[in-house]
């Protein structure tokens, strides 16, 4: 989308994804207080507050108009000069970015524990699209849209029971749904397949994990979560454990790690699933400091993080005895537990199975449960800022 | 619902459904207001707001019970003499109903744009039953629904899951859902089945497709959608391509055309998919002027609107080769489209598959997508009719 | 979770299940009324509200705070001493919960025949989370909480589509779950499981069936319909007609009937469901006078209830014979109504095949279909109670 020529003093700051229709609905309703503007000028607003506010006159009938729409703008209105279309991968956050979203996370940590809750969303439609199914994702996304006023069309199982069973492509079934919500939050089977939704959809798609490929809010979530368990992202020490080759959260993690200062990563795998060398050489060409271990007794005294995974037993096919023997190695306990650091968190994607014991759970420093609910901050995050922006 | 002898002034212009509790429970609510007048009365008012219009202190007092249920009063207050209690088939609609449903469906068009959105429907509760899956319909109604501020019970697969499973009729699932919900959005395997439902049912049923039955919603959008883009529905030309004997779409389109003035229709289909004869029939009947023709070339040359179908695989069993012959045979391409009036459009119920090539998408004549959002509008228009009247 | 040393003067009622955070949520918002008192004060307000009472400046704030949250509080405000944390089994409520759960569940009827209905539940977030799918079951819930003007997270089919699929325990699925919602129903093919999870979360469980074990608001609606279309518990006759072995509901009910004063019961079954021994010892543990008979015409002359239920062909496996000839043994059909009292009624859990036959539909004796509209209100009862209490 093209911005008018009348803006021709404002410069945008776009990032790699197309520009979406960010206060565009929104634009139509209170046209008459702008009927010398160009129809898409309330676009801008998110982009560039600091011009906007210079038009006092202008930014007090846009309050009138939709007050809810500008809350926590005040904590937002200055710095942020980039527009988030739509959630693809991990890589397209830099540093300045992800501190941004977490800002914005702990604004929305406030506003779930208030009652009866945010209505910043009121009016706006979330389609999910699960080809997969995920019952957590999903609720995770729901719960964050409904928790800010937003309303939810869902798909449980959109492979088996959508048109994409009559053969239609994704493209097509994009340019429907986009018809009937205002933003999608698609599972995938194939690896790219949100990329490809994002590139034909005028309205903003979060990828919640396509096959093999991204799951970013996933990233997201763990990063946010180190920062709020450990207080800093820089300076930090993260043990890695479990199924490092198969397991796209530990990836990508190790991806965002490399974005910031003095971070050195364990590697602790059986070795039917270590790391493999993309990720090695990629922290390398960055000069993030990272070793494979063994010893997970000797890891976990050190690091702030110990992320554990599970062993991925669908990745082993028929040898069920190279899982069973992968998936004994590298258990968080009682014992891993006692000489770790007081500061330090266990974390893990979940599910788990039996990769940290039971008996861990009521320690302080088992994360994983609080990691769970951040994904609830993030998305809130993520869904205000792709529909109504900072 | 038999209306009260209190009004016998009023002569009831009912349809050939039963007349349903429009209304009813909102009566309820404010019945303190119409002391002296029984229970039934706001019922009426949607069918003779002209009567009503006469008595200005309780109309104001109406409206200060619950002014959203006003909303668009003035512009459908004239001439409405018909009462919409469930929405079955195609044939319950006269040209005059098609049109007042026109009327409504543009009102929504104007509203959908709108944010925060209307809350016309706040309060009431929407039941999607769909033994059949089918997620852009059922989206398309929710999105609809929830549009107009209402809310949505929904089962994605109400076959596997439900009672039907151990047996249960379906009028008693129906007796039961009704107590749950204020409409119930019914897509059946059964022809016939959403009739059953109306026949049980107190509260209001839109039959969203039963089998090889009926699909009335998409037959409205249909017309609705050659109204929109030709601007008229007398004196047009109308291409209908591919699978004619199996596609319920065109059989609708093809009857509901029929109440049209100088309407000409061509089909163009392989052999084995040709349109059946009780159609072509009917149409001699009514005078509509049709012809079947190989050229689909010369037919798009011609038409107004090219409404291309989908050659559906499942009817041809084991015939793959008969399939694989027949979907081949008229596609619409650029060719096709370079051929085309400038003013003409195509249209396609959609799934589609490669019966339109994707580079026609672009064309501003390729009228699909457009089509597809308009079952929106059409399903917006039909839940506030059979919920709150015009 | 304890109550405050500050509270010391006040004795907590409890059940014999956990004692949890009503009110918590809201208490997070209002905490600046409250700053000289510890935080979980709230808590309190439920349980004893006549200690409230007494401090009028307190509660006058706090219904500043979130006025709707006190609607209908006057008519709960004295005698009502326990609190109610899980919804689990049938046992959990003696008589004198169930009459104050009826006490709400009327309230309930007129709300819900109000437009546009209530917004108690506004903010409020319910996780349907059935591992085994039951349509009527979960709409149910879903109304009722959208009645009260709360959300819902919903899954239709949790066990294939969630993680439970990748081996995760129940407990871990409740404590990611109970993050992103208010309150979780389940349904669950596991004995046991709803108490499993209760004792897990630290929000509201109900327990909307497990496996062969309990379906409690099944029992708690049966009871209300018995008091809604008789007008009394104590002095009736009740005959359970079919499958008195394996239907989980006749069970229960009996049970709860041995609250009341002399209620005498008649088992009517095909022998190889006979009601058993456990159940016919209890009630006479209880002085329940119950009997065993073959002749439903005479027993349906004597009774106030004939609660009829479905054979279930399922838990006859391969001897399809023996479940015809027990089948068709006890009809409840015009005959039958002709002989039963004017006053009398007939019940059935629902789903039925043909134990009624369906012309008994029209008698207004005929019971069934306003007994599963009664669930309605018995599940907005309990969801009232669970997340605002009294």
């Amino acid at each position: 989308m093209a911005s008018s020529s009348l803006f021709s003093t404002c410069t945008l700051d776009k990032g790699s994804f197309g520009f979406k229709a960010i206060g565009f609905k929104k634009e139509l309703m209170c046209s008459h207080l702008f009927n010398k503007l160009p129809a898409y000028s309330r676009v801008l607003t998110g982009v560039r507050s600091m011009k906007w506010n210079q038009n006092q006159h202008l930014s007090r009938n846009a309050l009138k108009c939709n007050a809810l729409e500008f809350e926590n703008s005040l904590s937002f209105a200055v710095g942020k000069k980039f527009q988030l279309d739509d959630v693809i991968e991990a890589q397209q956050f830099d540093r300045e970015v992800l501190s941004s979203i977490f800002d914005v996370a702990r604004e929305m940590e406030k506003i779930e524990k208030k009652s009866p809750g945010s209505q910043i969303l009121k009016g706006y439609l979330m389609a999910t699209l699960f080809y997969e199914p995920s019952t957590r994702t999903r609720l995770s996304f729901e719960s964050a849209m409904k928790h800010l006023g937003g309303e939810v069309l869902t798909t449980e199982n959109a492979r088996e029971f959508s048109s994409a069973a009559k053969g239609e492509t994704l493209e097509d079934t994009i340019r429907t749904i986009e018809g009937y919500s205002d933003i999608i939050v698609m599972r995938h089977f194939e690896s790219g397949a949100a990329k490809r939704a994002a590139a034909t959809a005028s309205i903003p798609i979060i990828n919640a994990g396509d096959g093999p490929g991204q799951h970013p809010t996933q990233a997201l979530l763990d990063v946010y979560t180190i920062e709020r368990e450990i207080g800093k992202l820089d300076d930090i020490k993260v043990g890695l454990v479990g199924d490092l080759a198969n397991g796209r959260t530990v990836r990508s993690l190790a991806y965002l790690l490399a974005k910031y200062q003095n971070v050195k990563i364990y590697f602790v795998s059986p070795d039917v699933v270590k790391m493999k060398d993309d990720i090695k050489d990629y922290l390398t060409s960055k000069g993030v400091e990272w070793e494979e271990s063994a010893d997970l007794m000797e890891v976990a005294s050190k690091c702030d993080i110990v992320y554990q995974t599970r062993i991925q037993k669908e990745r082993f096919g028929e040898r069920i005895d190279l899982y069973e023997e992968a998936r004994g190695k590298y258990i968080v306990n009682k014992d891993v537990m006692k000489v770790m650091q007081k500061h330090a968190v266990v974390m893990h994607p979940l599910p788990r199975l039996d990769e940290i014991t039971v008996d861990v759970d009521t320690d302080p420093r088992a994360a994983y449960f609080r990691q769970a609910k951040n994904g609830l901050y993030i998305r809130m995050a993520l869904l205000k800022l792709l529909l109504v922006g900072w």
